[in-house]
This record gives C-alpha cells, structure tokens and sequence, in this order.
C-alpha cells in the first residue's frame, strides 16, 4: 500500500489532539510515549452566533435566514429567497445584534442566496450547502424536498455523481460531472445524455443545485427513466467562450464536446455508441449550444432537449415546418 | 429520454436573457416570434470590488488576501494562512474600503481560510474555492500544486471521484466519497483502500483538501501505486460518534463500515475481496478508528495506516513489541 502524505491541514490535527486532550483520552490510560498533551485552547466570549440556525424552513416553505452582524448597518439577501431580482430581502437587527429575513412560501426546490452585509456580498456563515456558478459563490436552501418530492433523497438504489478530470489539447485542464446509474457495475452498456448547464453556471449546477443524481435515481427507480449515464460538462469556457453565435464553430465548448469530452466518454464509460443512444440537452445558454450543436449534428444525436434558450439560429428557419 | 424538470434558478436564465438583450442577440437576426426582449438590468454604481482578486499567490508562496469592506472596522483572517491557530492574519483597509493582507510564505499545499469581518466569519466572497468540514465551511487556496509537485493537476491518465448516498438501516441517508482509478472500465478487479477523514472533517475531504484524487492519479501514472479504489467515507456520524473509546462497538462508523459500506463497496464496484485486498487507514480521530477498527478485525484488513492519531487504544498494549 502506498501512504499518502496528508494534505489536510494542521488545525484539524490540533484540533483532535485538542479533543483527545480535553477528556476522552483520560478514559483509557495513554502510553506514556505517546503524543505530548496539546496546547490550551485558545479563550473566548459566547456569542449569540454559536446557537445560530440559519436558514430555517418553515411547513408552509417560508425560509427564514438570520447572521450574527452586531456592527452592520444594513443586512439583506439577495438570490432566488428574495421577492425578485431588482429587490432584496430586507433583515431586521434585534437588540443582540443578530439579523433575521423571513422569504415568502416558496414551492418545493432549491434556492440560492446571498447576504450583503454592508455592501459585501457573503455566504450565509451557518449554511454548509452551497453551490458555486463560473463567477461567485452562493448558499444553498433546500425547500422540503422530502418524503414523495420528485428530487427528494428517497431510499432506492442510488447512482454516483463523480467529478471526472480531463485534459482538451486546446482548453487544457477540464473538467465535468458524470453521474453513473445504480446498476452500473452489471456490464450492460448504456445511452448517455449531455446535460449543459445555464449561463453564469457550471458543471456541477446541474447536480449541485438541479439535483439531477437524485432525480435520476427516483426516475429510475420508479421505471420512468431507463438507466442512463449523465455527461454533466462545464458549457463556458471563460474568456473563449461564444455560445451566443448561430455559428457552432465560433464556440469553443463545440469542439471540446465533439472531439474531446464523447470520445473521453466513450473510451472510459460503458456506453452504446449508437446515435439512438446519444442525447444532448441544455438549459438556456445550455439550450442555445444544445440547438447549434445538435442541429448541425444531427447524424451524432437522435434526441435533443431544449430548454427555456429564449433563441432560435437563423439557420433554424430552414427547420421550420410552418 | 426522460426530460429533466429544471431545478435551477430563475435568476440564471434571466441573466442568459439578460445577455442576450445586451449584445449577442444582435449578431444574428432572430425570429420575429422569437423570445421577447429582457427587461432592463438594474443599474448600480461600480465599486472596487468588481475588479477585486483574492487570494493571489506569489512566486514564493505568499497568499494575498483581499475583501470590499467599506464600513468595516476590523478584518481578520483566520486558519492555515494565519501564523498560528491564536495569531489571525491582520487585514489593514486603504481609502477605497479594500482591506489586504499578506501571509508568510507558505510551502505547497491547501490552505483553509475564512475572514472574520467585524466578528462575523465569512469566507471569501471573491474565491471560489471552498471546502467545509462538519461544522464549517472555509475558502481554500493552493499553493503553488503545479508542475512537478505531487498534487498538482497533472496531464497524465485521471480517474473520477465520486459523491455516493448510500441508505444505512440503523443512520439513514448517508454519504461518501469514491475514487475510481483510470483504467476502471478496463474490468479488472482493484484493492481497496478505505481512508477515514479527522475530526471536524468529513466524507469529501481527503480529495477537496487533501487532494487524494490528484495524488492518486500522480502515483498511479507514476508507477509507484497500484490501481486501486479508495474509499473515503463519513467517519463522524452526528451525536452518535463515539470513535474516541478503545471499544469499537460503541462508535456507530464501525458497524456503518463493516455491515454497510464494505458490502455497498463490494456489491456495487470491481473489487478483490481478499482481506489482502483491503486497507483501512485514517487521520487524527480517522486514525483512532483505524486501530480501533482495523486490529480488531484483522482477518478484514491486512493493511493498516494510522496518521497522526495521537492515541493508542489499551489493547494495543496487546500488540506491544518492546
């Protein structure tokens, strides 16, 4: 076996060191050669902030985010909690200095949001869940997707969501998301949808906020999906990057899906290489490349999904059936 | 094919419209059906954060850290960047309301970071990067992982890693984390190695922080590894852990690892199940429950790896060779 060299960080050590030192170890005599009793923690005052909950989901799906800003002068949240996008969630300071928004019900889904404490745009401190776009980083709140909700996490046969490294020859260091069915491990070989993500996002919105692995695996449990694997790719290509032309060559990601990510796919996946067996799919700028690409190829995918692209190509007018 | 219902927000395709309206739409002649125009996007003043970068790392391991805080009095930054775990790094403000602060040099490596503006921990609003442990999320930053370094993300063969729910009877919904080597599909059956995270960490850090995914990919193509599986599971399980005891049955991760993740791992991926084909290894507490785990199954495992632990369990006196 190969031992790794940790990577992780040396607070984490002290901090179990910290842990074993403060009680649990004096249930067990130590060696005495064993590891010196670490330093003291280091002392400080309570605060309201460590009994903080935020966010909080209420029955009825109101979502209600609170922060610990004793200094601020103005908190609000801005993101999809928020009454619209030109107007924020005000928060309300209460005499301790925590800061409380209550959203309006919203329907069952994945929300994201900000704090803008003062001016500066932060994640919500006591929110582990976030996703991240090509451009900033956002917390996540997840309306009651439980119980029979479509993308709730039931207890059926679940697929993997893997982050798959690549290199493209033009691009450089890539990368995508590949979910894999429940049953991936039986031999059989498998169709495969393209799944691009929106403007502003990234490869993983589609799993991260779209919760396309549980989705999937409701779907497939459920017999309303036959099992698939998901090519979750990474649609902008920073700076390089022209989806919003009628020309498919003038945007880079064609030539990285064509050339680069289905062979990639191809060589390392069982999949059914037959076009039957090839999707392609996207939402809004997602759904502009979907239709520049898979218009223009047609002889490579025999199932295109467009949504909300608010865009037609010139070209499409030859595909008009009016 | 199943058309997915979109999860994401509505915030992101009005931004795709958005930038439709601005420029690109004009390029080509849409149809006169097509979408209607975007509303106007709201205006706002243009601050210095708009250009703002953070973290920026020098030639000679330096991290820069900067944040827009006009109205703040006091920002710090806390974590690996810091000189030490009661020491933050000082971030002094110039006119426009920028704060900056300068490391140490720092040898090659991830970092975890957060500012505590005004009291208020926040990570980095303009650094994407992040990793969060059971109870925190921290922004992260590498230093230098490029070229020859053992981390870094290298063109060479990568495997996947992958985010897996599995359904534990006695826990519930439960998660790890599986990296599979680059060959996978080759049919081959792999070792496996089972690596537990340290206390406060969980199931995804090992390859966000520790980078395992890089490493492993890096010696495999290198030859000094075999292929392999390596399984990082969720070694903290809530109020129930209790992995700081010498009895192993009194942790809950021990019969999690045994009665359900070996048998999901062995079930659903290309495994040799020979005990010879079977690491357990950890960090810190992961450490603990290696001893724990692993010496009192010893027909299970026949490769131990313990980082770090700074513990012994009593029967390990058992072991002792002196």
């Amino acid at each position: 076996m190969t031992v790794l060299r940790s990577g992780l960080s040396s607070a984490c050590i002290l901090g179990a060191l910290a842990i074993l030192a403060s009680g649990a170890a004096a249930q067990t005599p130590a060696r005495a050669d064993s590891a010196p009793p670490a330093p003291p923690m280091p002392r400080r005052q309570p605060t309201p902030n460590d009994s903080l909950v935020s966010p909080e989901v209420s029955s009825d799906g109101r979502v209600t985010l609170r922060i610990y800003a004793p200094k601020a002068s103005e908190v609000v949240a801005r993101g999809d909690v928020a009454p619209s996008f030109s107007q924020p969630l005000p928060l309300t300071r209460d005499a301790r200095g925590v800061w409380t928004g209550v959203s309006a019900p919203l329907p069952p889904g994945a929300y994201q949001y900000t704090f803008v404490v003062d001016g500066v745009a932060t994640i919500d401190p006591k929110n582990l869940s976030t996703s991240f776009s090509q451009s900033s980083l956002n917390s996540l709140v997840e309306v009651s997707p439980t119980g029979d909700d479509f993308q709730a996490e039931r207890n059926v046969p679940h697929g993997a969501v893997a982050v798959v490294r690549y290199h493209s020859p033009s691009l450089g260091a890539r990368r995508m998301h590949v979910y894999t069915p429940p049953d991936y491990n039986s031999g059989k070989a498998y169709p495969v949808l393209y799944l691009i993500h929106g403007g502003g996002e990234a490869d993983q919105s589609w799993s991260a906020v779209g919760r396309a692995g549980f989705i999937l695996d409701n779907l497939i449990a459920a017999g309303k999906a036959k099992p698939m694997i998901v090519v979750m790719p990474a649609g902008g290509v920073g700076q390089k990057s022209a989806p919003m032309t009628s020309d498919p060559s003038k945007d880079p990601f064609t030539s990285d899906l064509l050339d680069v990510i289905i062979p990639y796919v191809e060589r390392n996946y069982k999949v059914s290489r037959s076009p039957d067996s090839r999707a392609l799919a996207g939402l809004s700028m997602g759904g502009i490349q979907t239709l520049n690409i898979g218009l223009t190829n047609l002889d490579k995918f025999r199932w295109l999904g467009v949504f909300s692209s608010g865009w037609f190509p010139a070209d499409l007018q030859a595909f008009d059936t009016r």
